[in-house]
């Protein structure tokens, strides 16, 4: 992800979300922790998701497992400093999706996150319906 | 990581460290939340890192920055079941080093993760110390 | 504390806070974890100290030890409803002051918590210099 | 609480669990956050909750609903040193107990809590089963 500079542009994403760190998300070196951003991330995936259901009529709400998750640290998050999400939808594949993200400070971009999304049938992975699969195209990477 | 089955085997590692699951690592849908996952993950590696320092004399406490981490989830976790988190030092650059990690409960290998460390002078990126690379270099996989 | 009816209305308080709330607060039985409403708390407590110090001319930064926290639990809190964390400045001692606050959901409050705040000296508990106290006593509440 | 010196020692307690404290329970001074001490206690009374349920035959597994807690810090924690969580059951009424709890590192009681736990049924508070009043009588304080 790091090596591709586009990754880093908040241009490259086709929704936004923006966040507040809290006290508790800094670690004992006073900078915003490891896992507090993985926090970030899975908010930003959650609100995404519920972003899509309010916003396509009919849409069944899909259920996803987390198969894989990959994360760049490109640079320290600091507290107070307000955070914005950035998410787009880089591939989608028969039962699973690639979800691309990164979070910002100002202009730094702190992370980049890549995870597989596997959505779920009532007895393993199941096919993307039509109407979701054409409602998460629209979020594809700006390029 | 997931491809490579012998990484999904406790003999793999050469440092396992037993944790315990809290109530509070469980997300709405009662298993061992993903974001969890990463703070064991974490813990072993904070463990891991105070090990080698207690165990080696004369080495001076190293200073890590995690540059990427991966992770692939393979099953769910629950609570309050046992959790062995297993480790392995998989590469050692002139910088940085390649963490090998695995979370079993049971038998059952919950998630994989592999990190690169990059070991942090005054300024910046800074070689390994040649006691520091051969204590790390006895963790290596067994394979 | 919930057997003061005025505690549970917005205009007692004498500072708000809007905050949001993360799918990782969420508990096992799908409300805001108790424990996630001590983070909200300690948000808000922080945030208050930034806003004084940011706000008041020649402060010197003020630390506190927590010696105290009572909270009642009102009611559930639900995802991703917002959040408004209410404070006020209820009792100011010599060395210590009492936090009052309350956390709204739209108009339902969710729980009331009282934290006595000890103001920290080099050595110990230190009394609290004029220009602090006079700052806070705009902060009583409004009964 | 902390003006009974009895509530400080061990002794006081019917009932305990080992714990670790994790990396992720420090906050920026390095101490183990106030908030991970509440993180802390939950465990215990989840932990003891599950005791109770598996050592008493037929036993129905009651809900709870925390409606109160109260905490008084008393000393920093540390990292990574171990936990000894302490529990007794203070007071039982109709529908409520009180729990008492303290959080031992070595010798030194770090902190104290009291929690007012609501047995709840279907519709609302319920009156405490007798198997379960009997059996939670036996966690009395040992004063």
């Amino acid at each position: 992800m790091k090596d591709d500079a586009a990754r880093r542009l908040p241009g490259y994403y086709a929704w936004t979300l923006a966040m507040e760190p809290r006290f508790s998300d800094m670690d004992p070196n006073r900078h915003l922790n490891n896992v507090a951003v993985m926090v970030f991330f899975e908010e930003a995936r959650v609100r995404f998701n519920r972003h899509i259901v309010e916003t396509t009529p009919g849409l069944i709400r899909p259920r996803y497992l987390v198969a894989h998750a990959s994360v760049d640290y490109l640079a320290e998050g600091r507290y107070p400093d307000s955070l914005t999400m950035a998410y787009a939808i880089g591939n989608i594949g028969r039962t699973s999706i690639r979800a691309q993200k990164a979070l910002f400070q100002g202009t730094d971009c702190i992370a980049l996150c890549d995870t597989v999304l596997v959505h779920r049938g009532e007895t393993g992975p199941a096919p993307l319906p039509d109407d979701l699969r054409s409602r998460l195209e629209a979020f594809a990477p700006r390029v």
